[in-house]
């Protein structure tokens, strides 16, 4: 029997790196309610949904990898006359294969492997993977489909595509499982690349991703399927969960969505705001933190980051604390307090001044005859970070840092001090882009959840009297271009001169961002937003004379 | 002219990343000593000689593959008639190449490209590089000789190995430049595999490596030339830079060393002594760091530090802190003050009981109505990198931390306290191997510079009385084996079980590993000496929920 319609089931699933048991209970209980209650032809699973992504060095582990098995083997024994295609890792003589598994009746039909492996940016592939060599068609109800995972269909090169060799050979739809993370504008550029293959290949195509954060990593989902002529007909929830079932018409590859509309699609800044609520509330719970503790020094940082996490995982698990010295003014005391009251958290206060004292007069001997510096300084966060660290020692937060990308670039920031905790959730996000997103939030909450004068005062560290970030870094407008380019974009100094940018300044950036290098090796992972975020996204030696300055 | 005979000098140089000037500069001077001194046919220098290794993603930087191509101009132009081979990577049509090239009378006569990319382990090649598809094969004096770049002479398939592609073709002599990192036993694997090579390509092999410290990695040297018939003839200095001359007879394959002998061959505990040391005086002086500081606990890995660290760069150039509690007994503090003395390295003492206190009494509203835990524990530990890196700060001193891998493993430590530091030179030293090298380091002082007490006394952080190290881990020498099997060889529970080791024992191993992952993401680089290394050698995720233990 052939058909001349077809319904697809796309899960677009969040699993967890290394929680076998429960990704392999998540795909059953998918599959079942999608057969129950939409009957589709086919439920399609994401690229490594058995194992989570990107699962690492756990693949070089032969306990990994049979543990793996036995977890298909679960879930091949709950398939029924549905085919389910499922996303895994798997052994093949002796060999690991990233691979689509297509499962039917308690049987595995067969298994595609990734034939193109991504290597750049924040992917590894071609240290855990052996690249396939199928051609990925399948039969689905007697209907000829392709099959390929993420890469695959971001091939270019017609005489190398996989999906094109699929339709060559007669596929009438095509299905692409994918672990694509989220960074700002990312779906337009998946967008664009569904229509340019589309456009080649003259099928229907369907998109399934995860969902989900993973350490530095968020999946945005939004799953997709575009019909023949490359207009897009079912968009799934962008940082949710969601079932999508697909009907594709076969005798004109026209694509319908069944019983839902399209899904909402928030791009620009709310869809960074999402991002960094899902990236922080599964880097909570996957591990398995009851709460989060934030120090709250009445900037926008840490306000930004208190609401984010109020919001990813409830305010009664979120603690802010604040720390003030003889520096913190009236005002930034004020507006801690008046946060922590507007957001509905738990607030404690804890005056670092005596053990400052303490410090300064133990350290006294050893540096006296020099007026005070970074070194006097940088004792208050350290001293923060100390404290932060035994309540959650005790009580077992989570502490969340709260620094932005913009210092964290330039190494505007202390060692051990503000960069001390388990996540960063601002570490990609620019002070430009912390201001938005403040705002955003209060707009959002229709009322100034974060208190106005926390977004209008300059920016300040309050680590001595009247200190102002523009005091010893450029103005944030400045710096984050700056930053923009040389980071973001890899361009060199006299890139930047021709962009406009004054020679000292870019200089002193290029100086301020080679030079610290040393302080983000050692920062805790983040939510990357950005096409390039600082730590698996860019690999840069400690040790390095290079300048790419005059 | 065909010659029955060749002389080529293998230049064991010491480059550093992103130094292009001090490389070319380092390049030349070895080229023109290396022509005045001995007069040979060619002059070799390792795999990316001119740019360091590993560039990591400096390679992404246009600014840096310019720049990379002016420092390689610089050098054709000091080059004569006495062929020099340089490493390099270079840019072909857009893409980035790990080349090897031939200059000889101030022009570039050829280039050869890697073959075969590692992208294992500590390497990442297919990262930036493509694959060259050159055959090798040049002229040197009219004799036809092979050239490959590291990875590509370890490809035991013969079918595909440039080494024995190049012998088929005529090749007389083989040339391999590498930057093979030093891990315990490399030298021996790298022996086994020049003598399998050379039993298949029957003609003499020069293995020119490079040497010196990079972040994790250190390059022990050894450069080697092997006869046709597999004999070692001659072999460079181990943890230094050479420059050894090899005389290579064309008719009947035999190559002799010309006026030095064969270098010493340190093994086992001296050798990795030997990385310990070149490691650190490499990463403290490219860094730029005048001094190194270390806290002085009266314990084993303090004080190996200290000792290691005296040795590397001076002892007027290291300052050791002791920073007593009131958990220090008598005799700790008695061995950190010996220590110090027997070194003749400055000694400072920081007491640090009454910012211990100061803390306590802030903190008493939040910790109330329990007893005191790790929380009270770990506010000694940060007080002391507090201190330590306001001296940092102030004087501009690397702090060395003093943690081994098998606390770093277990989390025997605590995150912003001992952990805190720029570089951890015993990261990837057991603590068997610390035991090891203490008594090594006095062994070869002719007398106890680390006290006799230090390495009698039982193992204790002195967080809280009478505490001990083996109160809460296994005793270390079952510590370190189980260790090796999980960390180093990536067994499994099972595995470990059927190698004799107690189940519970197994247990708690594998769970202090797994959950203290997060703690090595935010640690300093260290020295890898062992066949797996935290840090860039062994990648897992934080969030992860896989458990190789029932």
């Amino acid at each position: 029997m052939k058909l001349d319609q077809l319904k697809v089931a796309i899960c677009q699933i969040n699993s967890t790196v290394g929680d076998l048991s429960g990704n392999s209970r998540k795909i059953i209980e998918y599959y079942l309610k999608s057969v129950e209650d939409y009957s589709p032809d086919m439920v399609v699973f994401p690229e490594c949904a058995l194992s989570g992504y990107p699962p690492e060095d756990l693949l070089l582990k032969s306990g990994f990898m049979n543990a793996l098995a036995k977890s298909l083997d679960s879930v091949r024994k709950e398939v029924g006359r549905t085919l389910a295609v499922v996303g895994t890792p798997m052994m093949k003589e002796g060999r690991r294969f990233n691979s689509a598994v297509g499962i039917q009746n308690g049987k595995i039909l067969w298994a595609y492997s990734k034939r193109i492996l991504p290597n750049y940016g924040v992917f590894d592939e071609k240290r855990y993977f052996t690249p396939g060599s199928d051609l990925g068609l399948f039969r689905v109800q007697g209907v000829p489909a392709g099959i390929s995972i993420c890469e695959d269909i971001w091939e270019d090169d017609m005489r190398l595509s996989p999906c094109m060799a699929q339709a060559k050979r007669g596929a009438k739809i095509l299905i692409n499982i994918s672990a694509s993370p989220f960074h700002s504008g990312k779906f337009g550029v998946r967008y664009d690349l569904l229509k340019r293959r589309v456009a080649a290949v003259k099928t229907p195509v369907i998109y399934a991703n995860c969902v989900g954060g993973q350490d530095e990593l968020v999946y945005d989902g939004r799953s997709m399927a575009m019909d023949a002529k490359g207009q897009l007909r079912v968009l799934a929830s962008s940082f949710e969960e969601d079932i999508r079932i697909v009907h594709i018409d076969l005798a004109n590859g026209q694509v319908k969505s069944i019983w839902r509309e399209k899904a909402a699609l928030p791009l620009g800044v709310p869809e960074i705001h999402q991002a960094l609520v899902l990236g922080t509330r599964d880097y909570v719970n996957k591990n398995r933190f009851k709460s989060a503790l934030v120090g709250l020094s009445g900037g926008v940082d840490s306000a930004l980051v208190a609401a984010l996490a109020a919001e990813a995982i409830g305010r009664d698990r979120v603690i802010g604390v604040t720390l003030p010295s003889k520096f913190s003014s009236e005002e930034t005391r004020g507006d801690a307090e008046k946060l922590a009251r507007n957001l509905g958290i738990q607030f404690l206060k804890i005056p670092i001044q005596k053990i400052n004292r303490a410090f300064l007069d133990e350290l006294a001997p050893f540096l006296k005859g020099r007026k005070p510096d970074v070194t006097e300084e940088n004792l208050q966060p350290r001293i923060r970070a100390t404290i932060l660290m035994a309540l959650s020692n005790r009580y077992g937060h989570l502490v969340l840092t709260t620094g932005n990308k913009s210092e964290i670039a330039a190494g505007y920031c202390t060692l051990y001090g503000d960069t001390a905790g388990g996540f960063a959730m601002l570490k990609d996000a620019s002070k430009g882009m912390v201001y938005s997103l403040a705002r955003y939030v209060n707009k959002m909450a229709g009322r100034p959840v974060i208190p106005a004068s926390t977004l209008s005062r300059a920016p300040t560290a309050e680590l001595k009297f009247r200190q102002k970030d523009q005091d010893t870094l450029p103005p944030y407008p400045v710096l984050d271009k700056i930053l923009d380019g040389y980071v973001e974009e890899d361009l060199g100094y006299d890139d930047l001169i021709r962009k406009g940018f004054d020679k000292e300044t870019v200089k002193k950036v290029i100086r301020m961002v080679d030079s610290s290098e040393y302080k983000r090796r050692q920062s805790p992972p983040g939510i990357k937003i950005s096409p390039k975020a600082f730590g698996r996204d860019r690999r840069m030696p400690v040790t390095n004379l290079f300048s790419d300055s005059p």
